[in-house]
Protein backbone atom coordinates (compact mmCIF):
# COMPACT_ATOMS: atom_id res chain seq x y z
CA UNK A 1 0.00 0.00 0.00
CA UNK A 2 1.49 3.41 -0.82
CA UNK A 3 1.67 5.85 2.13
CA UNK A 4 0.05 9.11 2.37
CA UNK A 5 0.49 11.68 5.15
CA UNK A 6 -2.34 13.88 6.08
CA UNK A 7 -0.57 16.96 8.23
CA UNK A 8 -2.63 19.17 10.41
CA UNK A 9 -1.47 22.97 11.50
CA UNK A 10 -3.42 24.86 13.80
CA UNK A 11 -4.00 28.62 13.90
CA UNK A 12 -0.60 29.18 15.65
CA UNK A 13 0.98 28.11 12.63
CA UNK A 14 -1.18 30.00 10.46
CA UNK A 15 -0.97 33.15 12.50
CA UNK A 16 2.41 33.43 11.75
CA UNK A 17 3.65 33.86 8.63
CA UNK A 18 7.48 33.14 8.26
CA UNK A 19 6.61 29.81 9.89
CA UNK A 20 3.37 28.97 7.86
CA UNK A 21 5.75 29.70 5.16
CA UNK A 22 8.65 27.31 6.31
CA UNK A 23 5.82 24.34 7.11
CA UNK A 24 4.91 24.56 3.28
CA UNK A 25 8.04 24.74 1.82
CA UNK A 26 8.64 21.27 3.70
CA UNK A 27 5.12 20.11 3.02
CA UNK A 28 5.91 21.01 -0.35
CA UNK A 29 9.04 19.11 -0.34
CA UNK A 30 7.19 15.32 0.86
CA UNK A 31 7.89 12.73 -2.14
CA UNK A 32 4.64 11.19 -0.68
CA UNK A 33 0.87 11.07 -1.53
CA UNK A 34 -0.38 13.96 1.40
CA UNK A 35 -3.51 15.77 2.23
CA UNK A 36 -3.11 19.44 4.26
CA UNK A 37 -6.20 20.42 7.13
CA UNK A 38 -5.76 24.08 8.38
CA UNK A 39 -7.60 25.33 11.52
CA UNK A 40 -8.18 28.95 11.22
CA UNK A 41 -6.41 31.16 13.84
CA UNK A 42 -7.08 34.83 14.75
CA UNK A 43 -7.95 36.75 11.30
CA UNK A 44 -11.24 35.64 11.92
CA UNK A 45 -11.54 37.23 15.15
CA UNK A 46 -9.81 40.29 13.58
CA UNK A 47 -12.11 40.72 10.81
CA UNK A 48 -15.21 40.28 13.18
CA UNK A 49 -13.75 42.62 15.44
CA UNK A 50 -13.36 45.50 12.67
CA UNK A 51 -16.61 44.69 11.52
CA UNK A 52 -18.03 45.49 15.72
CA UNK A 53 -19.41 41.77 15.33
CA UNK A 54 -18.42 40.55 19.20
CA UNK A 55 -16.81 37.09 18.98
CA UNK A 56 -19.56 34.09 20.66
CA UNK A 57 -17.53 31.86 23.14
CA UNK A 58 -18.92 29.26 25.21
CA UNK A 59 -16.94 26.61 27.32
CA UNK A 60 -13.99 27.77 25.19
CA UNK A 61 -16.09 26.93 21.81
CA UNK A 62 -16.71 29.71 19.13
CA UNK A 63 -21.09 29.83 18.91
CA UNK A 64 -21.31 30.45 14.90
CA UNK A 65 -24.05 32.57 14.34
CA UNK A 66 -24.93 33.79 10.39
CA UNK A 67 -22.59 36.21 10.57
CA UNK A 68 -20.10 34.61 12.26
CA UNK A 69 -20.67 31.54 9.73
CA UNK A 70 -19.94 33.95 6.22
CA UNK A 71 -16.92 35.57 7.98
CA UNK A 72 -14.97 32.18 8.61
CA UNK A 73 -16.33 31.65 5.03
CA UNK A 74 -14.75 34.07 3.86
CA UNK A 75 -11.48 33.73 5.90
CA UNK A 76 -10.99 29.96 6.12
CA UNK A 77 -12.74 28.65 3.03
CA UNK A 78 -11.36 32.01 1.31
CA UNK A 79 -8.53 34.03 2.60
CA UNK A 80 -6.28 31.03 3.76
CA UNK A 81 -6.98 28.47 2.02
CA UNK A 82 -6.49 29.91 -1.06
CA UNK A 83 -3.29 31.91 0.16
CA UNK A 84 -2.07 28.39 1.26
CA UNK A 85 -2.57 26.97 -1.91
CA UNK A 86 -0.88 29.41 -4.36
CA UNK A 87 2.42 28.94 -2.19
CA UNK A 88 2.74 25.56 -2.12
CA UNK A 89 1.62 26.01 -5.93
CA UNK A 90 4.70 28.19 -6.02
CA UNK A 91 6.77 25.36 -4.50
CA UNK A 92 6.01 23.10 -7.25
CA UNK A 93 3.26 21.55 -5.04
CA UNK A 94 0.02 20.72 -7.29
CA UNK A 95 -2.55 21.99 -4.29
CA UNK A 96 -6.26 22.05 -4.99
CA UNK A 97 -7.74 23.79 -1.98
CA UNK A 98 -11.04 22.58 -0.97
CA UNK A 99 -14.24 22.73 1.80
CA UNK A 100 -16.07 19.76 2.97
CA UNK A 101 -18.64 21.35 0.86
CA UNK A 102 -16.94 20.44 -2.29
CA UNK A 103 -17.36 17.42 -4.07
CA UNK A 104 -19.48 17.13 -1.08
CA UNK A 105 -16.22 15.42 0.46
CA UNK A 106 -16.96 16.17 4.04
CA UNK A 107 -20.87 15.64 4.94
CA UNK A 108 -21.66 16.58 8.84
CA UNK A 109 -25.06 17.55 10.77
CA UNK A 110 -25.80 20.81 12.57
CA UNK A 111 -24.71 20.02 16.14
CA UNK A 112 -28.14 19.37 17.76
CA UNK A 113 -28.98 21.99 20.62
CA UNK A 114 -28.67 20.47 24.13
CA UNK A 115 -27.38 22.70 27.08
CA UNK A 116 -25.68 24.98 24.84
CA UNK A 117 -26.54 26.45 21.21
CA UNK A 118 -23.31 26.03 18.79
CA UNK A 119 -25.15 27.07 15.81
CA UNK A 120 -23.74 26.63 12.57
CA UNK A 121 -21.73 24.27 13.84
CA UNK A 122 -21.04 20.81 11.85
CA UNK A 123 -20.34 17.46 13.42
CA UNK A 124 -19.23 15.14 10.57
CA UNK A 125 -20.41 11.86 9.43
CA UNK A 126 -17.69 9.61 9.37
CA UNK A 127 -18.64 7.59 6.82
CA UNK A 128 -19.96 10.18 4.38
CA UNK A 129 -16.64 11.19 3.89
CA UNK A 130 -15.83 10.67 0.16
CA UNK A 131 -12.69 8.83 0.48
CA UNK A 132 -12.97 7.50 -2.90
CA UNK A 133 -12.88 10.87 -4.27
CA UNK A 134 -9.85 11.95 -2.07
CA UNK A 135 -8.13 8.81 -2.84
CA UNK A 136 -8.85 9.43 -6.90
CA UNK A 137 -7.34 13.55 -6.34
CA UNK A 138 -4.47 12.09 -4.61
CA UNK A 139 -3.61 9.36 -7.12
CA UNK A 140 -3.99 12.28 -10.15
CA UNK A 141 -1.20 13.69 -8.54
CA UNK A 142 -3.35 16.92 -6.74
CA UNK A 143 -2.63 17.64 -3.25
CA UNK A 144 -5.75 18.69 -1.11
CA UNK A 145 -5.69 21.53 1.34
CA UNK A 146 -8.77 21.45 3.52
CA UNK A 147 -10.24 23.95 4.86
CA UNK A 148 -12.68 23.83 8.41
CA UNK A 149 -15.79 23.95 6.84
CA UNK A 150 -18.35 21.13 6.31
CA UNK A 151 -22.15 20.97 4.34
CA UNK A 152 -25.28 19.36 5.23
CA UNK A 153 -26.39 18.86 2.05
CA UNK A 154 -29.11 21.03 2.35
CA UNK A 155 -27.54 24.45 1.37
CA UNK A 156 -25.57 25.30 4.66
CA UNK A 157 -22.12 25.52 5.10
CA UNK A 158 -21.18 24.24 8.79
CA UNK A 159 -17.83 25.53 10.93
CA UNK A 160 -16.60 22.60 12.02
CA UNK A 161 -13.02 21.44 13.70
CA UNK A 162 -9.97 21.20 12.43
CA UNK A 163 -8.23 17.91 14.40
CA UNK A 164 -12.03 16.04 14.25
CA UNK A 165 -11.16 16.95 9.87
CA UNK A 166 -8.05 15.88 9.98
CA UNK A 167 -8.44 12.57 12.13
CA UNK A 168 -11.70 11.28 10.38
CA UNK A 169 -10.39 12.52 6.92
CA UNK A 170 -6.69 10.06 7.82
CA UNK A 171 -9.20 7.18 9.19
CA UNK A 172 -11.46 7.17 5.75
CA UNK A 173 -8.47 6.45 3.57
CA UNK A 174 -6.59 3.91 5.65
CA UNK A 175 -8.41 1.57 3.56
CA UNK A 176 -6.75 3.08 0.82
CA UNK A 177 -3.28 3.83 1.86
CA UNK A 178 -1.09 3.65 4.74
CA UNK A 179 -1.47 6.84 6.95
CA UNK A 180 0.60 8.65 9.03
CA UNK A 181 -1.36 11.58 10.81
CA UNK A 182 0.50 14.42 12.05
CA UNK A 183 -0.69 17.22 14.51
CA UNK A 184 1.45 20.18 13.82
CA UNK A 185 0.99 22.62 16.81
CA UNK A 186 2.86 25.48 19.14
CA UNK A 187 4.91 23.03 21.54
CA UNK A 188 7.48 20.14 20.21
CA UNK A 189 5.43 17.43 21.40
CA UNK A 190 2.86 16.48 24.43
CA UNK A 191 4.91 17.66 27.51
CA UNK A 192 5.75 16.16 30.76
CA UNK A 193 6.33 19.51 32.19
CA UNK A 194 3.97 22.73 30.65
CA UNK A 195 6.70 24.82 31.99
CA UNK A 196 9.25 23.08 30.70
CA UNK A 197 9.58 23.33 26.57
CA UNK A 198 11.94 20.07 26.21
CA UNK A 199 9.98 17.73 28.83
CA UNK A 200 8.43 16.00 25.59
CA UNK A 201 7.13 12.30 26.21
CA UNK A 202 8.55 10.92 22.94
CA UNK A 203 6.34 7.70 23.23
CA UNK A 204 2.49 7.47 23.92
CA UNK A 205 0.39 5.01 24.16
CA UNK A 206 -3.31 5.04 25.73
CA UNK A 207 -2.59 3.28 28.96
CA UNK A 208 0.58 6.35 29.73
CA UNK A 209 -2.00 8.99 28.14
CA UNK A 210 -4.93 7.76 31.14
CA UNK A 211 -2.93 7.93 33.41
CA UNK A 212 -1.26 11.21 32.63
CA UNK A 213 -4.70 12.48 32.55
CA UNK A 214 -5.28 11.19 35.98
CA UNK A 215 -2.40 12.68 37.33
CA UNK A 216 -3.10 16.10 35.83
CA UNK A 217 -0.23 16.17 33.77
CA UNK A 218 -2.00 16.18 30.34
CA UNK A 219 -4.74 18.97 30.86
CA UNK A 220 -7.60 19.99 28.57
CA UNK A 221 -6.31 21.77 25.21
CA UNK A 222 -4.21 18.62 24.88
CA UNK A 223 -6.89 15.93 25.62
CA UNK A 224 -9.45 16.08 22.66
CA UNK A 225 -6.42 16.18 20.20
CA UNK A 226 -4.80 13.08 21.88
CA UNK A 227 -8.41 11.33 21.57
CA UNK A 228 -8.87 11.78 17.88
CA UNK A 229 -5.16 10.42 17.92
CA UNK A 230 -6.26 7.10 19.62
CA UNK A 231 -9.51 6.91 17.88
CA UNK A 232 -7.34 7.08 14.26
CA UNK A 233 -4.89 4.24 15.47
CA UNK A 234 -7.97 2.24 16.39
CA UNK A 235 -9.15 2.56 13.02
CA UNK A 236 -6.80 1.87 11.00
CA UNK A 237 -4.23 4.96 10.78
CA UNK A 238 -0.61 3.52 10.97
CA UNK A 239 1.44 6.45 12.84
CA UNK A 240 0.08 9.44 14.73
CA UNK A 241 2.32 12.13 15.41
CA UNK A 242 2.04 15.54 17.18
CA UNK A 243 5.05 17.74 17.06
CA UNK A 244 5.78 21.56 16.22
CA UNK A 245 6.76 22.82 13.00
CA UNK A 246 10.64 22.70 13.47
CA UNK A 247 10.36 18.64 14.00
CA UNK A 248 7.30 17.51 12.03
CA UNK A 249 9.41 14.09 11.75
CA UNK A 250 9.85 14.51 15.65
CA UNK A 251 7.42 15.14 18.84
CA UNK A 252 5.41 12.81 20.39
CA UNK A 253 5.07 9.44 19.13
CA UNK A 254 1.37 8.30 19.70
CA UNK A 255 0.86 4.61 19.37
CA UNK A 256 -1.35 1.92 20.08
CA UNK A 257 -1.38 0.01 23.17
CA UNK B 1 -17.49 14.22 -28.88
CA UNK B 2 -19.77 14.81 -25.91
CA UNK B 3 -21.25 18.45 -25.06
CA UNK B 4 -20.02 20.79 -22.57
CA UNK B 5 -21.44 24.03 -21.12
CA UNK B 6 -20.05 26.80 -19.24
CA UNK B 7 -22.38 28.90 -17.98
CA UNK B 8 -21.02 32.81 -16.72
CA UNK B 9 -23.57 34.30 -14.17
CA UNK B 10 -22.49 37.82 -13.09
CA UNK B 11 -23.06 40.01 -10.15
CA UNK B 12 -26.53 41.26 -10.99
CA UNK B 13 -27.84 37.24 -10.16
CA UNK B 14 -25.43 36.99 -7.40
CA UNK B 15 -26.68 39.94 -6.02
CA UNK B 16 -30.13 38.60 -6.22
CA UNK B 17 -30.61 35.53 -3.61
CA UNK B 18 -33.89 34.26 -5.18
CA UNK B 19 -32.69 34.80 -8.94
CA UNK B 20 -29.74 33.33 -8.05
CA UNK B 21 -31.24 29.98 -6.39
CA UNK B 22 -33.53 29.63 -9.30
CA UNK B 23 -30.43 29.91 -11.62
CA UNK B 24 -28.34 27.43 -9.58
CA UNK B 25 -31.82 25.01 -9.56
CA UNK B 26 -31.35 24.80 -13.50
CA UNK B 27 -28.06 24.60 -14.09
CA UNK B 28 -28.27 21.62 -11.40
CA UNK B 29 -30.65 20.16 -13.33
CA UNK B 30 -29.03 20.16 -17.00
CA UNK B 31 -27.87 16.70 -18.34
CA UNK B 32 -24.39 16.84 -19.54
CA UNK B 33 -21.14 17.60 -18.44
CA UNK B 34 -21.17 21.27 -17.20
CA UNK B 35 -18.87 24.30 -15.37
CA UNK B 36 -19.86 27.49 -13.44
CA UNK B 37 -18.00 30.37 -13.69
CA UNK B 38 -19.20 33.43 -11.38
CA UNK B 39 -18.47 36.66 -10.92
CA UNK B 40 -18.55 38.98 -7.65
CA UNK B 41 -21.24 41.22 -7.44
CA UNK B 42 -21.26 43.92 -4.58
CA UNK B 43 -20.92 41.88 -1.78
CA UNK B 44 -16.64 42.72 -2.08
CA UNK B 45 -17.81 46.64 -2.13
CA UNK B 46 -20.10 46.30 0.55
CA UNK B 47 -17.48 44.65 2.74
CA UNK B 48 -14.94 46.89 1.99
CA UNK B 49 -17.27 49.86 2.78
CA UNK B 50 -17.91 48.08 5.78
CA UNK B 51 -14.12 47.99 6.84
CA UNK B 52 -13.72 51.53 5.78
CA UNK B 53 -11.45 50.48 2.95
CA UNK B 54 -13.01 52.93 -0.33
CA UNK B 55 -12.67 51.38 -3.65
CA UNK B 56 -10.60 51.87 -5.83
CA UNK B 57 -12.27 52.04 -9.73
CA UNK B 58 -9.94 53.44 -12.97
CA UNK B 59 -12.01 53.75 -16.12
CA UNK B 60 -14.78 51.43 -14.93
CA UNK B 61 -12.11 48.79 -13.59
CA UNK B 62 -11.45 47.87 -10.12
CA UNK B 63 -7.95 48.58 -9.33
CA UNK B 64 -6.61 45.59 -6.88
CA UNK B 65 -4.47 47.16 -4.10
CA UNK B 66 -3.50 44.29 -1.55
CA UNK B 67 -6.47 45.01 0.88
CA UNK B 68 -8.84 44.64 -1.96
CA UNK B 69 -7.25 41.48 -2.93
CA UNK B 70 -7.34 39.99 0.45
CA UNK B 71 -11.50 40.94 0.46
CA UNK B 72 -12.14 39.54 -3.41
CA UNK B 73 -10.18 36.16 -2.27
CA UNK B 74 -12.50 36.24 0.47
CA UNK B 75 -15.67 36.93 -0.80
CA UNK B 76 -15.00 35.84 -4.32
CA UNK B 77 -12.72 32.36 -3.15
CA UNK B 78 -14.95 31.91 -0.36
CA UNK B 79 -18.38 33.18 0.54
CA UNK B 80 -19.88 33.35 -2.85
CA UNK B 81 -18.12 29.98 -4.08
CA UNK B 82 -18.76 28.37 -1.26
CA UNK B 83 -22.16 29.00 -0.89
CA UNK B 84 -22.99 28.15 -4.61
CA UNK B 85 -21.71 24.79 -4.38
CA UNK B 86 -23.10 24.09 -0.78
CA UNK B 87 -26.32 25.08 -2.78
CA UNK B 88 -25.88 22.82 -6.06
CA UNK B 89 -24.70 20.15 -3.88
CA UNK B 90 -28.61 20.56 -1.89
CA UNK B 91 -29.79 20.04 -5.63
CA UNK B 92 -27.55 17.04 -6.25
CA UNK B 93 -25.29 18.21 -8.69
CA UNK B 94 -22.00 17.48 -7.47
CA UNK B 95 -20.11 20.91 -7.28
CA UNK B 96 -16.32 21.61 -6.45
CA UNK B 97 -15.32 24.99 -5.60
CA UNK B 98 -12.33 26.42 -6.74
CA UNK B 99 -9.91 29.13 -8.14
CA UNK B 100 -7.71 29.69 -10.72
CA UNK B 101 -4.85 28.75 -8.28
CA UNK B 102 -6.53 25.54 -7.47
CA UNK B 103 -4.84 22.43 -8.99
CA UNK B 104 -2.67 25.07 -10.93
CA UNK B 105 -5.88 25.75 -13.21
CA UNK B 106 -5.87 29.26 -14.62
CA UNK B 107 -2.47 30.71 -14.56
CA UNK B 108 -2.17 34.30 -14.93
CA UNK B 109 0.50 37.36 -15.38
CA UNK B 110 -0.26 40.73 -12.96
CA UNK B 111 -1.03 42.88 -15.28
CA UNK B 112 2.07 45.39 -16.66
CA UNK B 113 1.90 48.78 -15.07
CA UNK B 114 1.00 51.00 -18.46
CA UNK B 115 -0.78 54.39 -18.12
CA UNK B 116 -2.71 52.60 -14.94
CA UNK B 117 -1.58 50.66 -12.50
CA UNK B 118 -4.15 47.65 -11.92
CA UNK B 119 -2.66 46.45 -8.88
CA UNK B 120 -3.07 42.39 -8.28
CA UNK B 121 -4.72 41.77 -11.17
CA UNK B 122 -4.22 38.85 -13.51
CA UNK B 123 -4.15 38.50 -17.33
CA UNK B 124 -4.45 34.68 -17.98
CA UNK B 125 -2.51 32.62 -19.84
CA UNK B 126 -4.54 31.08 -22.09
CA UNK B 127 -2.24 28.23 -23.33
CA UNK B 128 -1.13 27.35 -19.13
CA UNK B 129 -5.21 26.30 -18.78
CA UNK B 130 -5.01 22.95 -16.73
CA UNK B 131 -7.49 21.49 -19.57
CA UNK B 132 -6.72 18.08 -18.82
CA UNK B 133 -7.20 18.18 -14.88
CA UNK B 134 -10.72 19.92 -15.63
CA UNK B 135 -11.62 17.52 -18.08
CA UNK B 136 -10.91 14.68 -15.40
CA UNK B 137 -12.65 16.58 -12.62
CA UNK B 138 -15.70 16.14 -15.11
CA UNK B 139 -15.46 13.13 -16.28
CA UNK B 140 -15.33 11.93 -12.59
CA UNK B 141 -18.70 13.43 -12.53
CA UNK B 142 -17.69 17.06 -10.86
CA UNK B 143 -19.13 20.16 -11.83
CA UNK B 144 -16.33 22.78 -11.16
CA UNK B 145 -17.61 26.11 -10.01
CA UNK B 146 -14.81 28.70 -11.24
CA UNK B 147 -14.27 31.84 -8.81
CA UNK B 148 -12.32 34.77 -10.91
CA UNK B 149 -9.15 34.39 -8.87
CA UNK B 150 -6.04 32.92 -10.90
CA UNK B 151 -2.24 32.63 -9.27
CA UNK B 152 0.90 34.20 -11.13
CA UNK B 153 2.85 30.59 -9.60
CA UNK B 154 5.24 32.67 -7.33
CA UNK B 155 2.45 32.56 -4.36
CA UNK B 156 0.35 35.97 -5.61
CA UNK B 157 -3.28 35.51 -5.79
CA UNK B 158 -4.60 38.03 -8.97
CA UNK B 159 -7.80 39.42 -9.21
CA UNK B 160 -9.41 37.77 -12.94
CA UNK B 161 -12.33 39.14 -15.19
CA UNK B 162 -15.14 36.26 -15.33
CA UNK B 163 -16.14 36.68 -18.47
CA UNK B 164 -12.48 36.20 -19.93
CA UNK B 165 -11.92 32.79 -17.39
CA UNK B 166 -15.47 31.18 -19.10
CA UNK B 167 -14.45 32.35 -22.44
CA UNK B 168 -11.06 30.80 -22.24
CA UNK B 169 -11.86 27.72 -20.01
CA UNK B 170 -14.25 26.88 -23.05
CA UNK B 171 -11.82 27.22 -25.42
CA UNK B 172 -9.48 25.48 -23.57
CA UNK B 173 -11.95 22.43 -23.60
CA UNK B 174 -13.23 22.27 -26.94
CA UNK B 175 -10.85 20.20 -27.98
CA UNK B 176 -12.25 17.50 -25.24
CA UNK B 177 -16.04 18.56 -25.62
CA UNK B 178 -18.43 19.72 -27.62
CA UNK B 179 -18.56 23.30 -25.71
CA UNK B 180 -21.51 26.14 -25.08
CA UNK B 181 -20.49 29.22 -23.79
CA UNK B 182 -23.55 30.60 -21.85
CA UNK B 183 -23.05 34.26 -20.39
CA UNK B 184 -26.22 34.86 -17.60
CA UNK B 185 -26.25 38.67 -17.18
CA UNK B 186 -29.48 40.85 -16.22
CA UNK B 187 -31.16 41.82 -20.01
CA UNK B 188 -33.14 39.35 -22.12
CA UNK B 189 -30.20 39.39 -24.39
CA UNK B 190 -27.59 41.96 -26.51
CA UNK B 191 -30.76 44.85 -27.21
CA UNK B 192 -31.09 46.44 -30.63
CA UNK B 193 -33.04 49.79 -28.32
CA UNK B 194 -31.25 49.97 -24.70
CA UNK B 195 -35.03 51.07 -23.51
CA UNK B 196 -36.80 48.26 -24.98
CA UNK B 197 -36.04 44.64 -23.15
CA UNK B 198 -37.73 43.26 -25.71
CA UNK B 199 -35.81 43.81 -28.74
CA UNK B 200 -33.18 41.38 -28.63
CA UNK B 201 -31.20 40.45 -31.32
CA UNK B 202 -31.99 36.72 -31.87
CA UNK B 203 -28.68 36.00 -34.11
CA UNK B 204 -25.92 38.03 -34.35
CA UNK B 205 -22.64 37.35 -36.06
CA UNK B 206 -19.29 39.40 -36.51
CA UNK B 207 -20.48 41.64 -39.36
CA UNK B 208 -23.82 42.79 -38.36
CA UNK B 209 -21.58 42.81 -34.46
CA UNK B 210 -19.47 45.41 -36.33
CA UNK B 211 -22.12 47.50 -37.97
CA UNK B 212 -23.93 47.81 -34.72
CA UNK B 213 -20.88 48.99 -32.68
CA UNK B 214 -20.28 51.54 -35.48
CA UNK B 215 -24.10 52.67 -35.48
CA UNK B 216 -23.56 53.45 -31.41
CA UNK B 217 -26.07 50.55 -31.14
CA UNK B 218 -24.06 48.37 -29.22
CA UNK B 219 -22.13 50.25 -26.85
CA UNK B 220 -19.11 50.12 -23.82
CA UNK B 221 -20.61 47.05 -21.47
CA UNK B 222 -21.86 44.86 -23.79
CA UNK B 223 -18.05 44.89 -26.23
CA UNK B 224 -16.03 43.16 -24.10
CA UNK B 225 -18.55 40.27 -23.81
CA UNK B 226 -19.16 39.99 -27.55
CA UNK B 227 -15.54 40.30 -28.26
CA UNK B 228 -15.09 37.20 -25.95
CA UNK B 229 -17.89 35.00 -27.72
CA UNK B 230 -16.58 35.72 -30.94
CA UNK B 231 -12.75 35.02 -29.93
CA UNK B 232 -14.41 31.82 -28.40
CA UNK B 233 -16.15 31.01 -31.61
CA UNK B 234 -13.30 31.23 -33.73
CA UNK B 235 -11.43 29.17 -31.31
CA UNK B 236 -13.44 25.44 -31.50
CA UNK B 237 -16.39 26.75 -29.32
CA UNK B 238 -19.87 25.22 -30.81
CA UNK B 239 -22.05 27.85 -29.50
CA UNK B 240 -22.27 31.36 -27.40
CA UNK B 241 -25.23 32.66 -26.10
CA UNK B 242 -25.91 35.71 -24.18
CA UNK B 243 -29.54 36.13 -22.20
CA UNK B 244 -31.06 36.59 -18.88
CA UNK B 245 -31.71 34.21 -15.87
CA UNK B 246 -35.24 33.22 -17.20
CA UNK B 247 -34.34 32.06 -21.07
CA UNK B 248 -31.10 30.42 -20.63
CA UNK B 249 -31.58 28.85 -23.75
CA UNK B 250 -32.88 31.61 -25.33
CA UNK B 251 -31.36 35.20 -25.56
CA UNK B 252 -29.12 36.38 -28.16
CA UNK B 253 -27.07 33.51 -30.07
CA UNK B 254 -23.55 34.51 -31.32
CA UNK B 255 -22.63 33.07 -34.51
CA UNK B 256 -19.71 32.57 -37.20
CA UNK B 257 -20.12 34.93 -40.07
Amino acid sequence: MKSLIVLKIGGNVIDNPPVLEAVLRDFAAWQTHKILVHGGGKIASKLMEKLGIAPKMVEGRRVTDRETLDIVTMVYGGLINKNIVAALQSHACNAIGLTGADANLIPAVKRPVKDVDYGFVGDLKPAGIAADTLANLVKAGLVPVLAPITHDGNGMLLNTNADTIASNVAIALAKAFQVQLVFCFEKKGVLRDPNDDDSVIKLLNEDLFRRYKNDGVITTGMIPKLDAAFAALRSGVSEVRISNPDGLKNGTKVINN
